[in-house]
């Protein structure tokens, strides 16, 4: 079975007519999420560490960085805006795969549109079948790819980069298995890394690293033709188990950005149901956090395994502990970029409500649940089920939720009108003659007339 | 334990004056020897493919492309000169973990000495710092890792790279760890790419990579504090066994560079054996192909494994034949460079004695070892056991051995005169104040008045 020549040939030969115009809108919603994202996360100190580490050796000004406007070269446009787009742990989720999907995918077109010419319809094409190409992949791996340690947006995701830019590019079926193949060779990324600036890193170097894979394949750089399925090749290096089914069925016919998700709230999507319990039981009994005695959460393994930091100590860990995210819940009302920030989890309020945050495991929870009981000291105790978090397949962010997600992100780095325009474009992405317009419109006019404010 | 900590406080304490003139020496003929395949490699349509498609994104001109003279930014000119080197796959072997050492680590270094003053001494000191990490991190996951899948030379040379720059850059302790940790995150590179322009890419991607770590790691960009050791750290996510005592065990009084060794045959290690005893037994009796009726090898399972290509189509798929490499060195006399070029393996009198060749696994071989008996069609049998290649550390190249290499390797691309310049610099490294004429004086004068002759 050739898994990889066959996605190669689906990729070439995709025809964006084909695409029903729900799964297009849905991949716009990706793209406008992405970019809110992105915009947001530009002015973080892991943005302006990298620039200054990397900025001496960047090439021509080809492609801006998304909210800041400086221009590199597109290789290193991709992975500043897509280390940016992921510092907040905000951007989309495939929930099959846990699988940041629009990072290593937007962040290499958005570079991309700005240096060689493609129409909006071109622009979303390409993003559709990067999507497919790394959620497909993800699919056939997970879980037992993510359960070795694999950060499987890095891992995947150079896949998706890989075949988005080789579309552009117009690779034939034996380069685009080629570049399939460099990126493979190039998949990297562990979930050690959590936590520290190297987890946005990695759809930033997928982006960046994906690319270069199809730049080489359009020379001709020649590498294996079956590098997926391989006895050595991806699948079977880093995975336990695989189905290439996952990959080779359906093509054409199913389309994963249709099952992409957005976050309400910016952290690890597996604290959402507890973010989304607590708010609601905060509002609904106007709780205060002294009269609080104790927090008690019955969770899904993975909370624990993921987020289970109990004493973090900057913005970024609090974004993988469940207690910092339900006592900033309660205390704050919301589960926005602001509660992560390194002041809020080193406030002693926060830090007091925190320690009496417990949680336990109970494998009746699903991932997407979770069970909130909160004790008073006038002896009550509240409850909260949550069968679906806000923001899950089952309960999508509207269209105009998007928006005001958007909205909050750009405060002070865009002006309003700017923001308006910018979310304009991106509804009417299909339309545009050049895609590299929507990175442009990302940039503030006066760059010192806006600072975050939050 | 803290593995990766303790490995940091190492690079960033060891003093030069502390290593042994004969770990130094075996570190110059590790640079030498390196330096020669780099020159040698830089006319192969590998580099012109990969040029081709990157230099539309490289920065400014820091550093040299070694035998062309390109000068791009210092991390492009890491990993061409990094794919140069291992091209031909004649380049340097630690043979207790396959890993090509000097590549990834002497190619950021190369690059970085022109962007950076920095004196012989300290270039020498940095390379050897860097070879002992990436050994020592193969050391503790070979075999496992590399059975796995893994391209040892890709994965374990990105935290070489990371430490030898770090050390030029003097990052301190806590900067170290972190390089060590962007490197980890970006371990890659498939052993499924043998064959193919891929495998060179990995010790040049190692490179840019480790180097590209070291200087975010410069800047403060933050990573896992125990990359290597965390439980989803490198050596348990890519691998299924692991020994941390050798990493961490007789730091400063053990040395990994004085274990290297170099190629007489450009071609896998596996098949040295047996061209030296195919190029002994022609010699010996004055063979020639039409006398011969059968070629059968006893070999150690490895080089089936590794080197089992039955019909190899072009000249890379030929060093990794152990059935072409023996007919080769029957009818040629020799395993250099230009026995691996395609017209060589679609050569029908070396398929016709090729295809004579048969090979069978003995467990009684050893690695560095194999038994050739060669039926004549007058019906005598001429037998050759080797127990030691020519190449191998009981059997090592000499010095004078080295040169020899590294004059047929430049001819073509630099003069005698060029040649025999560069050699003489290369052997006085230790003594040079700046070492960054080296990488200028690996470049042709006049770069069309020599053209290659093989």
């Amino acid at each position: 079975m050739e898994v990889t020549k066959t996605l190669a040939q689906f990729v070439v030969a995709s025809r964006d007519t084909d695409i029903p115009q729900k799964v297009r809108h849905e991949a716009v919603r990706s793209i406008l999420n992405w970019l809110g994202c992105a915009v947001g996360g530009c002015r973080h100190e892991t943005i302006d560490r990298a620039l200054a580490a990397l900025k001496p050796f960047c090439g021509p000004a080809q492609a801006t960085v998304l909210g800041r406007g400086e221009r590199l070269d597109i290789m290193h446009a991709a992975l500043i805006n897509g280390i940016s787009s992921h510092v907040f742990d905000f951007d989309d989720t495939h929930l099959k795969t846990v699988i940041h999907p629009s990072g290593p995918v937007a962040s290499a077109l958005f570079a991309l549109a700005e240096h060689r010419a493609m129409s909006g319809a071109t622009f979303l094409h390409a993003f559709i079948l990067g999507v497919e190409v790394e959620c497909r992949i993800g699919n056939a791996v997970y879980p037992s790819h993510y359960d070795v340690g694999w950060h499987i947006t890095g891992t995947a995701g150079v896949f998706g980069a890989a075949a988005a830019v080789g579309r552009v590019l117009g690779l034939n079926v034996q380069q685009m298995t080629w570049a399939l193949g460099i990126a493979a060779t190039q998949a990297a990324g562990l979930r050690e890394m959590f936590g520290t600036m190297c987890k946005p890193f990695h759809p930033g170097r997928a982006a960046q690293n994906g690319m270069t894979a199809a730049y080489l394949a359009s020379k001709n750089f020649t590498s294996s033709e079956c590098a997926i399925e391989a006895p050595r090749g991806f699948a079977n290096v880093l995975a336990t188990a695989r189905d290439y089914a996952k990959i080779t069925e359906n093509l054409g016919t199913t389309w994963e950005v249709a099952l992409n998700t957005y976050k309400p709230f910016a952290c690890g999507i597996v604290i959402h149901p507890t973010i989304d319990a607590c708010v609601q039981l905060r509002n609904e009994h106007k709780l205060k956090a002294d009269q609080i005695e104790a927090i008690a959460l019955k969770v899904h393994p993975l909370v624990l395994e993921l987020t289970g930091k109990k004493t973090p100590r900057a913005g970024l860990e609090g974004k993988f502990s469940v207690y910092h995210s339900a006592a900033a819940a309660i205390i704050h009302g919301e589960g926005g970029e602001r509660v992560y920030s390194d002041a809020m989890v080193r406030d002693p309020g926060v830090i007091a409500l925190r320690d009496k945050v417990s949680a336990t495991i109970d494998t009746n929870v699903h991932e997407d649940a979770v069970h909130v009981a909160i004790r008073l000291k006038d002896g009550r105790t509240l409850e909260k089920h949550i069968e679906h978090a806000i923001g899950s397949l089952a309960r999508p962010m509207s269209d105009a939720d998007l928006e005001a997600k958007f909205r909050a992100l750009a405060n002070g780095i865009l002006s309003s009108a700017e923001t308006d325009a910018l979310i304009k474009l991106c509804w009417s992405i299909e339309k545009l003659q050049d895609a590299g317009e929507l990175a442009r419109a990302a940039v503030p006019q006066s760059r010192t007339e806006y600072s975050r404010t939050q």
